[in-house]
Protein backbone atom coordinates (compact mmCIF):
# COMPACT_ATOMS: atom_id res chain seq x y z
CA UNK A 1 0.00 0.00 0.00
CA UNK A 2 3.12 2.17 0.50
CA UNK A 3 4.65 4.11 -1.74
CA UNK A 4 8.79 3.92 -2.00
CA UNK A 5 9.06 7.52 -0.67
CA UNK A 6 6.68 7.00 2.28
CA UNK A 7 8.07 3.84 3.63
CA UNK A 8 11.68 5.66 4.72
CA UNK A 9 9.95 8.37 7.07
CA UNK A 10 9.27 6.96 10.30
CA UNK A 11 6.37 6.94 12.50
CA UNK A 12 5.33 6.02 16.04
CA UNK A 13 2.45 5.79 18.17
CA UNK A 14 1.73 9.64 19.40
CA UNK A 15 1.57 10.59 15.96
CA UNK A 16 -0.44 7.73 15.18
CA UNK A 17 -3.13 8.46 17.98
CA UNK A 18 -2.71 12.52 17.31
CA UNK A 19 -3.43 11.02 13.35
CA UNK A 20 -7.08 9.36 14.68
CA UNK A 21 -7.69 11.80 17.12
CA UNK A 22 -7.71 14.86 14.09
CA UNK A 23 -9.97 12.55 12.07
CA UNK A 24 -12.28 12.19 14.60
CA UNK A 25 -12.64 15.59 15.51
CA UNK A 26 -12.99 16.98 11.87
CA UNK A 27 -16.04 14.20 11.09
CA UNK A 28 -17.61 14.97 14.24
CA UNK A 29 -16.96 19.35 13.47
CA UNK A 30 -18.64 18.02 9.83
CA UNK A 31 -15.73 19.05 7.89
CA UNK A 32 -16.37 16.20 5.44
CA UNK A 33 -14.40 17.71 2.62
CA UNK A 34 -11.42 17.12 5.07
CA UNK A 35 -11.80 13.71 5.15
CA UNK A 36 -9.16 12.21 2.42
CA UNK A 37 -6.61 14.32 3.37
CA UNK A 38 -6.11 11.95 6.21
CA UNK A 39 -5.16 8.82 4.17
CA UNK A 40 -1.85 8.64 1.42
CA UNK A 41 -3.31 9.28 -1.99
CA UNK A 42 -3.05 5.44 -2.72
CA UNK A 43 -5.24 4.03 0.05
CA UNK A 44 -8.16 2.13 1.31
CA UNK A 45 -10.99 2.53 3.15
CA UNK A 46 -14.07 0.10 4.29
CA UNK A 47 -17.00 -0.01 6.66
CA UNK A 48 -17.55 -3.61 7.28
CA UNK A 49 -19.85 -5.57 9.26
CA UNK A 50 -18.13 -8.02 12.35
CA UNK A 51 -20.08 -10.69 11.28
CA UNK A 52 -18.24 -10.36 7.87
CA UNK A 53 -14.68 -9.63 9.07
CA UNK A 54 -15.05 -12.72 10.98
CA UNK A 55 -15.89 -14.69 7.84
CA UNK A 56 -13.14 -12.77 6.49
CA UNK A 57 -15.91 -12.03 3.59
CA UNK A 58 -15.06 -9.29 1.46
CA UNK A 59 -18.40 -7.86 1.54
CA UNK A 60 -17.80 -4.00 2.31
CA UNK A 61 -21.03 -1.80 3.63
CA UNK A 62 -18.68 0.80 2.40
CA UNK A 63 -15.12 0.59 0.12
CA UNK A 64 -13.21 3.33 -1.27
CA UNK A 65 -9.82 2.76 -2.70
CA UNK A 66 -7.49 6.14 -3.69
CA UNK A 67 -8.42 9.81 -2.74
CA UNK A 68 -10.45 10.26 -6.12
CA UNK A 69 -13.06 7.26 -4.68
CA UNK A 70 -13.22 9.27 -1.75
CA UNK A 71 -13.68 13.02 -3.27
CA UNK A 72 -16.58 11.01 -4.66
CA UNK A 73 -18.56 9.85 -1.88
CA UNK A 74 -17.95 13.15 0.13
CA UNK A 75 -19.59 15.06 -2.88
CA UNK A 76 -22.25 12.95 -2.72
CA UNK A 77 -22.88 12.65 0.78
CA UNK A 78 -22.79 16.33 0.88
CA UNK A 79 -25.25 16.73 -2.19
CA UNK A 80 -27.60 14.26 -0.23
CA UNK A 81 -27.39 16.27 3.03
CA UNK A 82 -28.34 19.34 2.34
CA UNK A 83 -28.87 19.85 6.31
CA UNK A 84 -27.14 18.07 8.51
CA UNK A 85 -29.92 17.11 11.43
CA UNK A 86 -27.54 15.80 13.85
CA UNK A 87 -23.96 15.69 15.68
CA UNK A 88 -21.91 12.72 15.65
CA UNK A 89 -19.22 12.36 18.74
CA UNK A 90 -16.67 9.87 18.29
CA UNK A 91 -14.71 8.39 21.92
CA UNK A 92 -11.66 6.50 21.13
CA UNK A 93 -10.28 4.03 23.56
CA UNK A 94 -6.68 3.15 24.03
CA UNK A 95 -4.82 2.05 20.49
CA UNK A 96 -3.36 -1.68 20.69
CA UNK A 97 -0.36 -1.73 18.33
CA UNK A 98 -0.68 -5.18 15.98
CA UNK A 99 2.89 -4.77 14.41
CA UNK A 100 5.12 -2.08 13.60
CA UNK A 101 7.64 -2.02 11.37
CA UNK A 102 9.04 1.74 11.89
CA UNK A 103 7.76 2.83 8.53
CA UNK A 104 4.43 1.40 9.13
CA UNK A 105 2.34 0.93 12.04
CA UNK A 106 -0.75 -1.74 12.48
CA UNK A 107 -2.97 -0.70 14.99
CA UNK A 108 -6.73 -1.47 16.70
CA UNK A 109 -8.52 0.91 18.32
CA UNK A 110 -11.56 0.38 19.33
CA UNK A 111 -14.36 3.63 19.52
CA UNK A 112 -18.00 4.24 20.19
CA UNK A 113 -20.06 6.84 18.23
CA UNK A 114 -22.92 8.87 19.61
CA UNK A 115 -25.37 10.64 17.61
CA UNK A 116 -27.31 13.82 18.91
CA UNK A 117 -30.25 15.07 16.96
CA UNK A 118 -31.70 18.74 17.01
CA UNK A 119 -34.12 17.92 19.79
CA UNK A 120 -31.37 16.61 22.11
CA UNK A 121 -32.12 12.94 21.71
CA UNK A 122 -29.24 10.96 22.42
CA UNK A 123 -28.50 7.67 21.05
CA UNK A 124 -25.26 5.25 20.53
CA UNK A 125 -24.90 5.13 16.68
CA UNK A 126 -22.49 3.14 16.33
CA UNK A 127 -19.56 0.86 18.30
CA UNK A 128 -16.99 -0.98 16.96
CA UNK A 129 -13.37 -1.36 15.96
CA UNK A 130 -10.65 0.85 13.61
CA UNK A 131 -8.00 -1.72 12.42
CA UNK A 132 -5.07 1.38 11.01
CA UNK A 133 -2.34 0.97 8.39
CA UNK A 134 -0.74 4.25 9.44
CA UNK A 135 2.46 5.29 7.41
CA UNK A 136 4.01 9.35 7.46
CA UNK A 137 3.96 10.65 4.15
CA UNK A 138 5.95 13.99 4.11
CA UNK A 139 6.47 13.86 6.82
CA UNK A 140 2.64 13.67 8.38
CA UNK A 141 0.86 10.86 9.68
CA UNK A 142 -1.66 9.57 7.21
CA UNK A 143 -3.87 6.22 6.81
CA UNK A 144 -2.58 3.85 4.26
CA UNK A 145 -5.40 1.61 5.08
CA UNK A 146 -8.71 2.05 7.60
CA UNK A 147 -10.96 -0.63 8.45
CA UNK A 148 -13.81 0.12 10.52
CA UNK A 149 -15.35 -3.02 11.74
CA UNK A 150 -18.70 -2.35 13.29
CA UNK A 151 -21.34 -4.10 15.40
CA UNK A 152 -24.71 -1.80 14.52
CA UNK A 153 -26.90 -2.00 12.26
CA UNK A 154 -27.70 1.92 12.33
CA UNK A 155 -25.73 2.94 9.30
CA UNK A 156 -27.51 4.25 6.65
CA UNK A 157 -25.40 2.23 3.80
CA UNK A 158 -26.25 5.15 0.86
CA UNK A 159 -25.80 8.77 2.86
CA UNK A 160 -23.63 7.63 6.01
CA UNK A 161 -20.95 9.91 6.50
CA UNK A 162 -17.74 8.02 7.17
CA UNK A 163 -17.12 6.54 10.29
CA UNK B 1 -5.26 35.00 31.14
CA UNK B 2 -1.96 33.43 32.53
CA UNK B 3 -0.13 35.96 34.79
CA UNK B 4 3.63 36.14 35.16
CA UNK B 5 4.77 33.43 37.26
CA UNK B 6 2.64 30.45 35.59
CA UNK B 7 3.85 31.79 32.46
CA UNK B 8 7.17 30.80 32.99
CA UNK B 9 6.75 26.92 34.10
CA UNK B 10 6.60 24.34 31.21
CA UNK B 11 3.76 22.33 30.16
CA UNK B 12 3.24 19.00 28.34
CA UNK B 13 0.61 16.98 26.27
CA UNK B 14 1.19 14.31 29.38
CA UNK B 15 0.77 16.79 32.02
CA UNK B 16 -2.38 18.21 30.79
CA UNK B 17 -4.08 14.29 29.57
CA UNK B 18 -3.58 13.68 33.59
CA UNK B 19 -5.29 16.88 34.92
CA UNK B 20 -8.34 15.86 32.33
CA UNK B 21 -8.48 12.50 34.07
CA UNK B 22 -8.13 13.61 37.47
CA UNK B 23 -10.25 16.41 36.98
CA UNK B 24 -12.94 13.57 35.68
CA UNK B 25 -12.50 11.00 38.50
CA UNK B 26 -13.36 13.91 40.86
CA UNK B 27 -16.24 14.89 39.47
CA UNK B 28 -17.17 11.10 39.18
CA UNK B 29 -16.32 10.78 42.64
CA UNK B 30 -18.93 13.49 43.54
CA UNK B 31 -15.87 15.57 45.24
CA UNK B 32 -17.78 18.58 43.92
CA UNK B 33 -15.53 20.79 46.10
CA UNK B 34 -12.15 19.94 44.91
CA UNK B 35 -13.51 21.52 41.59
CA UNK B 36 -12.26 24.51 41.76
CA UNK B 37 -8.87 23.58 42.50
CA UNK B 38 -8.41 21.95 38.46
CA UNK B 39 -8.41 25.93 37.82
CA UNK B 40 -5.91 28.72 37.85
CA UNK B 41 -7.38 31.58 40.71
CA UNK B 42 -8.11 33.81 37.43
CA UNK B 43 -10.02 31.41 35.05
CA UNK B 44 -12.99 30.72 33.05
CA UNK B 45 -15.45 27.72 32.98
CA UNK B 46 -18.11 27.73 30.86
CA UNK B 47 -20.88 25.21 29.71
CA UNK B 48 -22.32 26.00 26.17
CA UNK B 49 -24.24 24.45 23.25
CA UNK B 50 -22.85 23.58 20.17
CA UNK B 51 -25.03 25.46 17.87
CA UNK B 52 -23.78 28.94 20.58
CA UNK B 53 -20.54 27.87 19.88
CA UNK B 54 -20.64 27.57 16.39
CA UNK B 55 -23.02 30.75 16.08
CA UNK B 56 -19.64 32.75 18.11
CA UNK B 57 -22.82 33.89 20.40
CA UNK B 58 -21.60 34.53 24.33
CA UNK B 59 -24.49 32.69 25.75
CA UNK B 60 -23.38 29.88 28.14
CA UNK B 61 -25.77 27.54 29.95
CA UNK B 62 -22.90 27.93 32.87
CA UNK B 63 -20.55 30.68 33.20
CA UNK B 64 -17.43 31.06 36.17
CA UNK B 65 -14.89 33.58 36.00
CA UNK B 66 -12.34 32.96 39.21
CA UNK B 67 -11.92 30.69 41.82
CA UNK B 68 -14.82 32.53 43.98
CA UNK B 69 -17.53 32.48 41.67
CA UNK B 70 -16.60 28.30 41.47
CA UNK B 71 -16.77 28.24 44.95
CA UNK B 72 -20.17 30.17 45.32
CA UNK B 73 -21.78 27.29 42.39
CA UNK B 74 -20.36 24.51 44.03
CA UNK B 75 -22.07 25.80 47.22
CA UNK B 76 -25.31 25.93 45.39
CA UNK B 77 -25.41 22.97 44.05
CA UNK B 78 -24.45 21.13 47.50
CA UNK B 79 -27.31 22.70 48.83
CA UNK B 80 -29.53 21.93 45.98
CA UNK B 81 -28.68 18.34 45.57
CA UNK B 82 -28.88 17.04 49.58
CA UNK B 83 -29.32 13.64 48.69
CA UNK B 84 -27.33 12.22 45.13
CA UNK B 85 -29.71 10.26 43.83
CA UNK B 86 -26.87 8.93 40.55
CA UNK B 87 -23.60 8.47 39.30
CA UNK B 88 -22.40 10.41 36.45
CA UNK B 89 -18.92 8.66 34.24
CA UNK B 90 -16.81 10.23 32.20
CA UNK B 91 -15.05 8.68 29.17
CA UNK B 92 -12.56 11.00 27.39
CA UNK B 93 -11.04 10.60 23.75
CA UNK B 94 -7.51 11.38 22.81
CA UNK B 95 -6.71 15.05 22.75
CA UNK B 96 -5.53 17.32 19.77
CA UNK B 97 -3.13 19.74 20.58
CA UNK B 98 -4.31 22.92 18.94
CA UNK B 99 -1.37 25.21 19.94
CA UNK B 100 1.25 25.13 22.35
CA UNK B 101 4.07 27.75 23.19
CA UNK B 102 5.53 25.64 25.89
CA UNK B 103 3.96 27.04 28.74
CA UNK B 104 0.79 26.89 27.57
CA UNK B 105 -1.11 24.45 25.61
CA UNK B 106 -4.67 24.33 23.85
CA UNK B 107 -6.31 21.47 23.52
CA UNK B 108 -9.64 19.82 22.20
CA UNK B 109 -10.98 16.45 23.64
CA UNK B 110 -14.62 14.99 22.82
CA UNK B 111 -16.18 13.01 25.54
CA UNK B 112 -18.87 11.26 26.79
CA UNK B 113 -20.53 11.11 29.99
CA UNK B 114 -22.92 8.58 31.57
CA UNK B 115 -25.62 8.79 34.18
CA UNK B 116 -26.57 5.72 36.32
CA UNK B 117 -29.79 6.22 38.32
CA UNK B 118 -30.24 4.06 41.88
CA UNK B 119 -32.39 1.26 40.02
CA UNK B 120 -29.47 0.57 37.50
CA UNK B 121 -30.98 2.50 34.87
CA UNK B 122 -28.15 3.83 32.16
CA UNK B 123 -28.31 6.93 29.35
CA UNK B 124 -26.41 9.15 27.59
CA UNK B 125 -26.23 11.91 29.99
CA UNK B 126 -24.05 14.37 27.93
CA UNK B 127 -21.50 14.43 24.93
CA UNK B 128 -19.37 17.07 23.16
CA UNK B 129 -16.07 18.54 23.90
CA UNK B 130 -13.46 20.17 26.21
CA UNK B 131 -11.83 23.06 24.32
CA UNK B 132 -8.57 23.93 27.30
CA UNK B 133 -6.27 26.03 27.87
CA UNK B 134 -3.97 24.83 30.28
CA UNK B 135 -0.90 25.94 31.69
CA UNK B 136 1.37 24.84 34.83
CA UNK B 137 1.09 26.80 38.10
CA UNK B 138 3.83 25.97 40.85
CA UNK B 139 4.57 22.91 39.00
CA UNK B 140 0.83 21.92 38.63
CA UNK B 141 -1.45 21.62 35.57
CA UNK B 142 -4.33 23.79 35.91
CA UNK B 143 -6.86 24.78 33.48
CA UNK B 144 -7.01 28.33 32.70
CA UNK B 145 -10.09 28.07 31.01
CA UNK B 146 -12.22 25.18 30.14
CA UNK B 147 -14.68 25.76 27.73
CA UNK B 148 -17.57 22.58 27.41
CA UNK B 149 -19.36 22.86 24.27
CA UNK B 150 -22.29 19.63 24.61
CA UNK B 151 -24.71 18.54 22.20
CA UNK B 152 -26.79 17.37 24.59
CA UNK B 153 -29.97 19.32 26.24
CA UNK B 154 -30.21 17.17 29.28
CA UNK B 155 -28.58 19.48 31.26
CA UNK B 156 -30.40 20.71 34.25
CA UNK B 157 -29.22 24.23 33.99
CA UNK B 158 -29.66 25.28 37.77
CA UNK B 159 -28.58 22.97 39.15
CA UNK B 160 -26.25 20.18 37.37
CA UNK B 161 -23.11 19.41 38.84
CA UNK B 162 -19.97 20.72 36.67
CA UNK B 163 -19.26 18.74 32.96
CA UNK C 1 0.48 -9.51 45.87
CA UNK C 2 3.84 -9.86 44.26
CA UNK C 3 6.10 -12.11 44.73
CA UNK C 4 9.75 -11.59 45.14
CA UNK C 5 10.88 -12.19 41.08
CA UNK C 6 8.15 -9.68 39.66
CA UNK C 7 9.14 -6.88 42.01
CA UNK C 8 12.55 -6.81 40.64
CA UNK C 9 11.52 -5.28 36.82
CA UNK C 10 10.51 -1.85 36.38
CA UNK C 11 7.09 -1.26 35.10
CA UNK C 12 6.06 1.82 33.21
CA UNK C 13 2.11 4.23 32.36
CA UNK C 14 2.90 3.40 28.44
CA UNK C 15 3.05 -0.39 29.45
CA UNK C 16 0.19 -0.27 31.91
CA UNK C 17 -2.20 1.09 28.90
CA UNK C 18 -1.05 -1.12 26.54
CA UNK C 19 -2.15 -4.25 28.90
CA UNK C 20 -5.44 -2.22 29.74
CA UNK C 21 -6.37 -2.25 25.86
CA UNK C 22 -5.31 -5.64 25.36
CA UNK C 23 -7.17 -7.04 27.86
CA UNK C 24 -10.36 -4.84 26.49
CA UNK C 25 -10.04 -6.25 22.98
CA UNK C 26 -9.36 -9.82 24.16
CA UNK C 27 -12.41 -10.02 25.86
CA UNK C 28 -14.14 -8.20 23.19
CA UNK C 29 -12.96 -10.63 20.91
CA UNK C 30 -14.59 -12.81 22.86
CA UNK C 31 -11.00 -14.65 23.35
CA UNK C 32 -12.17 -15.82 27.54
CA UNK C 33 -9.51 -18.29 27.53
CA UNK C 34 -6.72 -15.72 27.28
CA UNK C 35 -8.05 -13.73 30.31
CA UNK C 36 -6.50 -15.50 32.56
CA UNK C 37 -2.76 -14.38 31.06
CA UNK C 38 -3.14 -10.96 31.53
CA UNK C 39 -2.92 -10.96 35.39
CA UNK C 40 0.06 -12.99 37.30
CA UNK C 41 -0.23 -16.30 38.62
CA UNK C 42 -1.48 -15.21 42.52
CA UNK C 43 -3.86 -12.54 41.87
CA UNK C 44 -7.18 -11.11 42.46
CA UNK C 45 -9.82 -10.17 40.76
CA UNK C 46 -12.88 -8.45 41.86
CA UNK C 47 -16.09 -7.23 39.86
CA UNK C 48 -18.00 -5.13 42.79
CA UNK C 49 -20.76 -2.66 43.18
CA UNK C 50 -19.77 1.13 43.25
CA UNK C 51 -21.83 1.16 46.47
CA UNK C 52 -20.71 -1.31 48.35
CA UNK C 53 -16.82 -0.14 47.08
CA UNK C 54 -17.87 3.35 48.98
CA UNK C 55 -19.07 1.39 52.13
CA UNK C 56 -15.61 -0.41 52.06
CA UNK C 57 -17.81 -3.78 52.41
CA UNK C 58 -16.28 -6.66 50.77
CA UNK C 59 -19.10 -8.35 49.06
CA UNK C 60 -18.13 -8.99 45.15
CA UNK C 61 -20.64 -9.80 42.26
CA UNK C 62 -17.53 -11.74 41.06
CA UNK C 63 -14.90 -12.81 42.77
CA UNK C 64 -11.47 -14.71 41.62
CA UNK C 65 -7.93 -15.22 43.44
CA UNK C 66 -5.00 -16.77 41.31
CA UNK C 67 -5.50 -18.45 38.00
CA UNK C 68 -6.77 -21.81 39.03
CA UNK C 69 -10.29 -19.92 40.00
CA UNK C 70 -9.92 -18.05 36.86
CA UNK C 71 -10.00 -20.75 34.48
CA UNK C 72 -12.76 -22.65 36.16
CA UNK C 73 -14.90 -19.73 35.73
CA UNK C 74 -14.00 -18.89 32.07
CA UNK C 75 -15.04 -23.01 31.42
CA UNK C 76 -18.46 -22.31 33.44
CA UNK C 77 -18.71 -18.95 31.53
CA UNK C 78 -17.99 -21.09 28.17
CA UNK C 79 -20.18 -23.93 28.71
CA UNK C 80 -23.39 -21.78 29.51
CA UNK C 81 -22.94 -19.67 26.64
CA UNK C 82 -22.78 -22.45 24.11
CA UNK C 83 -23.83 -19.41 21.44
CA UNK C 84 -22.58 -15.81 22.07
CA UNK C 85 -25.61 -13.85 21.34
CA UNK C 86 -24.07 -10.41 21.48
CA UNK C 87 -20.72 -8.71 21.39
CA UNK C 88 -19.21 -6.14 23.82
CA UNK C 89 -17.35 -3.15 23.27
CA UNK C 90 -15.10 -1.68 26.00
CA UNK C 91 -13.71 1.84 25.77
CA UNK C 92 -11.45 3.35 28.19
CA UNK C 93 -10.89 6.83 29.05
CA UNK C 94 -7.18 8.29 30.04
CA UNK C 95 -5.83 6.37 33.33
CA UNK C 96 -4.88 8.30 36.42
CA UNK C 97 -1.35 7.22 38.35
CA UNK C 98 -2.53 6.76 41.94
CA UNK C 99 1.20 5.66 43.23
CA UNK C 100 4.15 3.81 41.63
CA UNK C 101 7.38 2.82 43.04
CA UNK C 102 9.21 1.68 39.78
CA UNK C 103 8.11 -1.71 39.86
CA UNK C 104 4.29 -1.66 40.27
CA UNK C 105 1.49 0.53 39.67
CA UNK C 106 -1.72 1.66 41.04
CA UNK C 107 -4.06 3.03 38.20
CA UNK C 108 -7.73 4.05 38.01
CA UNK C 109 -9.34 3.78 34.83
CA UNK C 110 -12.93 4.91 33.74
CA UNK C 111 -14.37 2.75 30.96
CA UNK C 112 -18.18 1.89 29.57
CA UNK C 113 -19.00 -1.44 27.82
CA UNK C 114 -21.60 -1.43 24.84
CA UNK C 115 -23.14 -4.25 24.43
CA UNK C 116 -24.62 -5.35 20.42
CA UNK C 117 -27.54 -7.56 20.09
CA UNK C 118 -27.41 -9.70 16.97
CA UNK C 119 -30.32 -6.94 15.87
CA UNK C 120 -28.26 -4.21 15.75
CA UNK C 121 -30.00 -2.80 19.23
CA UNK C 122 -27.12 -1.22 20.84
CA UNK C 123 -27.41 -0.67 24.74
CA UNK C 124 -24.76 0.83 27.36
CA UNK C 125 -24.19 -2.38 29.46
CA UNK C 126 -21.65 -1.16 32.23
CA UNK C 127 -20.25 1.91 33.50
CA UNK C 128 -17.59 1.88 36.21
CA UNK C 129 -14.19 2.38 36.82
CA UNK C 130 -10.73 -0.13 37.18
CA UNK C 131 -8.73 0.12 40.40
CA UNK C 132 -5.55 -1.74 38.79
CA UNK C 133 -2.35 -3.01 40.29
CA UNK C 134 -0.03 -3.19 37.36
CA UNK C 135 3.45 -5.25 37.70
CA UNK C 136 5.78 -6.78 35.74
CA UNK C 137 6.57 -10.14 35.66
CA UNK C 138 8.92 -12.03 33.03
CA UNK C 139 9.12 -8.63 31.22
CA UNK C 140 5.46 -8.43 30.74
CA UNK C 141 2.73 -6.10 32.38
CA UNK C 142 0.10 -8.06 33.68
CA UNK C 143 -2.29 -7.51 36.64
CA UNK C 144 -1.83 -8.63 40.13
CA UNK C 145 -4.89 -7.02 41.28
CA UNK C 146 -8.23 -5.65 39.28
CA UNK C 147 -10.99 -4.80 40.97
CA UNK C 148 -14.01 -3.11 38.47
CA UNK C 149 -16.24 -1.10 40.13
CA UNK C 150 -19.34 -0.61 38.45
CA UNK C 151 -22.69 1.25 38.89
CA UNK C 152 -24.83 -0.40 36.26
CA UNK C 153 -26.90 -3.37 37.36
CA UNK C 154 -27.33 -5.01 34.46
CA UNK C 155 -24.50 -8.05 35.00
CA UNK C 156 -25.92 -11.64 34.97
CA UNK C 157 -23.78 -12.24 38.20
CA UNK C 158 -23.72 -15.80 37.55
CA UNK C 159 -23.37 -16.31 33.31
CA UNK C 160 -21.35 -12.82 32.86
CA UNK C 161 -17.76 -12.55 30.48
CA UNK C 162 -15.29 -10.66 32.62
CA UNK C 163 -15.85 -6.72 32.48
Amino acid sequence: MMTTATAKQTINLAQARDLMARYALALDDGQLEQWPSFFTERCTYRVQSRQNYIKNMPLSIVFCSGHAMMYDRVESVLKANVYEPHQYRHVLSESVVEKADGTAMWLRTSFICVRTMLDGTMLLYAAGEYYDEVVSENGQPRFSSRNVVIESSRVDTLLATPL
